[in-house]
Formats: structure tokens, C-alpha cells, sequence
């Protein structure tokens, strides 16, 4: 059984923007941009973990909700994803957006020109690599179990993979919002559709889910 | 958590039609009914069991295959997708359509007016029970070790569930072909809108997808 490389649960805009330029302590999605914009559609779902009812969307939202981490061992993303320090770390006292059980429960492999010992947190270890997407990729395989690997982003590092056309399958949700400016994923899905099959997919929730495998 | 009834990769025609009538040893799917004409789209993925090569579909027709069995603990079938017997069983000889090991991996309980011994088959086992649909499916929920219950079909009996207003949510797969005449699940899913949430959600194969869930 190959071993994918996925894109899951990305959230982006009308116009393409997954975050916003000055990401930092106080705005992890940088200028302009409410997490809720982007993943609120998730907050809606049956499966989503913070929920305290029995109710919630139960249609496609939910689906790819629970399918987030079906059959991935290891996540590669970038150092932004990470936290907001850039440059050499001061010290290592930063541990990340993630709190002490970060929600990937696999191997996390941070690319970063800047590396620093491995962290555990809960049944979560981040290793901070200085490696191309090739590199990177054939790490995380080998640290996957056998699985999939799930390519986590930000936008940056989604971009330097499918550049590198590494990338096997993307899920892609598309809220009902337009920024303007930030940084960018895709003009539209149909830029990668020379590489891709895509699948379009409106859901009541008004978000757009996009599926994209390689052609 | 709930323990749901789910119809899923429940297959039919454009008019609504899940079988023909008539069905027999040699036509399980009834008069001028192909299983691949509804159940094509599901060979095409990539999650197919079948398939000898890595390729295939990895779009909403994959997710939607690999989830058939996600959190399942048990099904409850008619007697006709048990088999083509009618009446009292003759022997116990016939052991259904499904082979060996049959893909249900669960206890599976059939409902007929004509009780037979429990049949293991694999790690399938069928129970035969003369049972209300309320009264199956509280047998099913005890078996199903806290997981949910499929409604497995066939149509009679998804019919049966809805008409008691027991299905918490369906996955019905619209293949485009029109019968004109069979055993009819609805004549459109809009049927359902007074007591569910749809989401309505066509695939690059030409399936829609219809994924329901309670309001």
C-alpha cells in the first residue's frame, strides 16, 4: 500500500487566503484573519471534539471531520505553523500554539533553518529538521508506521510541496469569505487541475469542499 | 456518545429504484438490474478491496467507500439480501449470497418470519429474528458493543426503518441510469427534507451523493 502524502481539513478563502501577513503571538493567523473564518465550519460538526451536545452537522462537514486523521502516522509542517518565533530561538522555552496535548498524536516534523532538540508533549513529538520536501517527506514515511503522512501546512509549506509535486491527495474546505489580500493558496482549485482530478462540493453549511487527488 | 442508525453506500437509479422485483439465484438485483449499474462507482476507488493496482479514485466516492464500515458494530438486513428463499427456509443449506466471509465483520441480524439457528461465517455472524424494526434494532445497538447499527437494506427494509422514523442518517449513492419500474427507496430525496438535513453532492464518476442526517 503506497504511502500518501495529504493535504486535510486546509481552510482557505473565496479568493484563496489560508492566513494573513504578520502572523504573530496575538494573531496566530496573522492580519485580518479570525481562525473561525476559516475553520468555523468544523466548530458545526457532530465529531468536533469541543462539542457538549449530541447534535451538530452530521452531512460532509462531518465526514471530512473525522476523516482528518484516518491513516496518517506523521505530519510535516512548516515552522510558522509551529509558533511565531522566527529566526534562531532565543531558548527553547516556546512550545509551540499546540498546548501540552497538541492535537497530532503522531510525529511532527518542523521545517526550520534553525533546528533545536526534539519535544514531546503529550503523544505528540515535534523534530525540527533543515531539509528540502523531499527530504522532509522521506523521513516522515519512515517515522509513519506505514501510513500516510499529512503535509499540515501553512500555505507556505502546501506551496513548496505541491511545487515540489509531492503532494497525492488535498481536502480543501472554501468558506464563504473573501479577504482581499494574505497569503495565498490557489488563485482557484482549477490551478492545480492540470495535475488533479478534483471533486466539488457544496455543503449546507455554505462551506465549498474541494477533493483533489493526482491525475 | 449516541449509538446511531446509519444507511450507508445505499445505491440507486436517478428514478429512485434500489432493486428490480423478481429476484432470484440468478438475478440478485431482481429483473433488469445489474449490481454494477448501482454499484459501480464503488469498484472505481481506490479503496475498492478488489483492486489489483494502486490507482482508482481517491476523491467523495473513496471517502465514502472506506467509511462503510467506520464505528459500525452490527447490521440488520432483510431477508432478501440475506438471500433469494422465501417462505419457510427448506433447509439449512443456503447460506446467503455472501460467500465464505462475508464483508460484514459483525453480527448481523436478518429479519425473516421464519427463525432459523444463528450461521457463522467467517467473522460474520447471522442471527434470523422475527422482529419490529424498534425491537431489531434495540437487539442490534446491545450486540453492536457501543458502536453504531447499519441499516443494511434491502430498499423494503430501509423503507420499514423510515417509515418508523428510526434512521438517523443515510448515505445514498444516485448512479445515473433510469429504471422506470423496481423497488423504489423515493422518488427523490427531497421526500425526506421535512425530517432531514441533505447534502447534496455529485462526484467526477457522475454518482451524486446524498448524505442525510435528522433535523
Amino acid at each position: 500500500m503506497a504511502q500518501l502524502a495529504r493535504v486535510q481539513s486546509f481552510g482557505v478563502s473565496q479568493d484563496g487566503v489560508g492566513a494573513g501577513e504578520n502572523q504573530s503571538t496575538d494573531q496566530p493567523f496573522g492580519d485580518g484573519v479570525d481562525p473561525a473564518d476559516l475553520h468555523g465550519w468544523r466548530f458545526g460538526t457532530a465529531s468536533w471534539p469541543g462539542r457538549a451536545d449530541s447534535g451538530g452537522n452530521r452531512g460532509l462537514d462531518d465526514y471530512l471531520m473525522h476523516d482528518y486523521d484516518r491513516n496518517i502516522g506523521a505530519e510535516i509542517m512548516g515552522r510558522n505553523k509551529f509558533g511565531p518565533v522566527r529566526g534562531p530561538w532565543p531558548d527553547h522555552e516556546w512550545q509551540g500554539w499546540w498546548g501540552e496535548d497538541p492535537p497530532f498524536h503522531t510525529p511532527v516534523f518542523v521545517l526550520t533553518h534553525h533546528e533545536r532538540p526534539s519535544l514531546t508533549l503529550g503523544d505528540t513529538t515535534f523534530h525540527f529538521i533543515d531539509a528540502s520536501p523531499a527530504e522532509a517527506l522521506a523521513e516522515a514515511r519512515a517515522a509513519a508506521d506505514g501510513k500516510d503522512v499529512r503535509i499540515g501546512g501553512g500555505v507556505s509549506t502546501v506551496r513548496e510541496f505541491l511545487d515540489a509535486d509531492l503532494i497525492d491527495t488535498m481536502h480543501v474546505a472554501v468558506s464563504p469569505i473573501t479577504f482581499g489580500k494574505g497569503l495565498r493558496l490557489w488563485n482557484s482549485p482549477q490551478d492545480l487541475e492540470d495535475r488533479f482530478f478534483i471533486d466539488t462540493l457544496p455543503s449546507l453549511s455554505g462551506v465549498t469542499h474541494h477533493l483533489l487527488w493526482r491525475r
